[in-house]
């Protein structure tokens, strides 16, 4: 059991109350704005029972969620202190040189930004080899990857302690290397995103063919195998047999995506059109809360398959 | 009802054989190789009862797949033939040759291929308006998706029959405007992929790294969703909203994706080294019918959450 400071309880922060509680952590949260502290512990106290009731608890009772009364008082005693404020790289300088300064000592200091490089907020810190990102899927208590990033200075013994903990708290790690934008990923998400941008301006298909193409097919098997199982398992020899076989057609295809698209752009104009004929934009917060319950019935869904045909 | 006719019965003829043998048409299968008729029989007796036992049947009790005689056998009354013979453009001329000639001539010809383009076997064909691509993901009787790829000179009455038909065997079909190498799966697989081998070739990630940010990841959502759908719902004001927030690092990532690794080169020994410390060749079959297994619970799941929470 570890002391888990959690600064920053937006959309992340107060989900990480979440999954951090349900592995039985002490979690201390902390935000600027108070009414945002008690948003949380609702949110939290709603959806532990729900993950209860979806049999992801696994019986055992989540330790309850502490309200700081500052943020000294979130950080005392905290061996992992996780940071969620907002996405720009001088909040994120001066939240980190305040946990530098205040935190005991021996803490990971870690962000949940996606689009940040650790390098960029955490260079002039005394404490800079403690720093790394933590960058996971929203909502992690519901989706279990999350990509741990060095700075090139991060203290490789940082990096374990952290993998550690949240493998120990039921996510799937990702310890990277080093830092690249984008990580893991955010890179493959837009790598994807954008051929499908291309292939709705080029006319190709419509952006509803693009989620069909992947909701009723790439994604089912990559859903619980990933992307090089699944070609693992599509040649009869394996990896190096799907790629002797198929990859000349990637090669061909390969100097026709070399041209961007801006997503802002006139292909916009489409892709809006046809998003909001499908969900008008006052729908947009209650569909997010389908998503929610969707999340966990396939997370409930894909501990049972594990359970009775094996990961 | 229709009469449907299967020519080429390999891992994916005979599971279009299931498919169409659910959705209750009148199916005749069809190979050079008589003891692969047998194999197609055997596979599609032993996979309807498993669908039934799956609640993936609504009961019905599908028709049974009748073994032709000759492939004028097959063709004789069918409405659709789905060709799937091996994947070289030159079987594909010729047996599409022999289909125009024997086929009633209301006979949409279909070809499962996924990597040649439909103008490149049908040109010189007198019936050329009724030839098309009907692409499918293996195995079609647990992925929805199928792609409709017309060549220039298809009928667009050809399309809308293909699209009814495979939509009525619910299946998802992507209908798509013109042919494009890749058509729209292939080329969002291959994004991915390339990003996938970039990422371990330069030592960001290993092949395990990359299956755990996809199956522990982005094709959670992705698997109910889509990726436009999941990026209406990362931004409070929808997908145009999310361009405006989040572009940017897209677009900062963009010029370092311009390289190509070659997936046969150095890049496969670490992840044929990778996926077999993980897996071993022998392994590989018995893994594939794992797969499979998974697909039909995933399917499973996703019916009852569609029922229980909406699709």
């Amino acid at each position: 059991m570890s002391k888990i400071a959690l600064v920053g309880l937006g959309l992340v922060g107060r989900a990480w109350a979440v999954s951090f509680a349900r592995a039985r952590h002490e979690v201390a949260i902390w935000d600027e704005r108070p009414e945002t502290i008690d948003d949380a512990l609702g949110f939290v106290n709603r959806a532990l029972p729900d993950l209860d009731a979806a049999d992801l608890l696994d019986g055992e009772a989540p330790l309850s969620v502490r309200r700081a009364n500052s943020l000294e008082d979130a950080l005392y005693g905290a061996s992992h202190v996780q940071e969620n404020t907002p996405e720009d790289v001088e909040t994120k300088t001066r939240v980190f040189a305040e946990l530098d300064r205040l935190a005991d000592p021996e803490a990971v200091l870690a962000s949940s930004t996606s689009a940040i490089l650790p390098s960029a907020f955490s260079e002039a810190l005394n404490g800079r080899a403690r720093c790394l990102v933590a960058h996971p899927i929203n909502p992690p208590y519901l989706v279990p990857s999350v990509e741990i990033v060095p700075a090139p200075w991060t203290d490789p013994d940082v990096v374990q302690r952290t993998v550690d903990l949240f493998r120990e708290a039921r996510h799937a790690p990702i310890a990277m290397a080093r830092e690249i934008d984008g990580f893991v990923v955010n890179r493959l998400q837009g790598a994807l995103l954008e051929e499908a941008f291309r292939l709705v301006a080029d006319g190709y298909a419509s952006t509803e063919d693009v989620d069909i193409a992947i909701r009723e097919g790439l994604a089912l098997r990559w859903s619980f195998m990933g992307p090089f199982e699944t070609i693992d398992l599509n040649a009869p020899g394996g990896v190096r047999d799907y790629a002797e076989r198929y990859q000349r057609i990637y090669e061909r295809i390969f100097p026709t995506v070399q041209r961007r698209v801006d997503w802002s752009g006139a292909v916009m104009d489409r892709v809006e059109a046809e998003r909001r004929s499908r969900l008008s934009a006052d729908q947009l917060g209650e569909r997010a809360a389908w998503r929610d319950r969707r999340l966990m019935a396939l997370a409930q869904h894909k501990k049972r398959a594990n359970e009775e045909f094996g990961a």
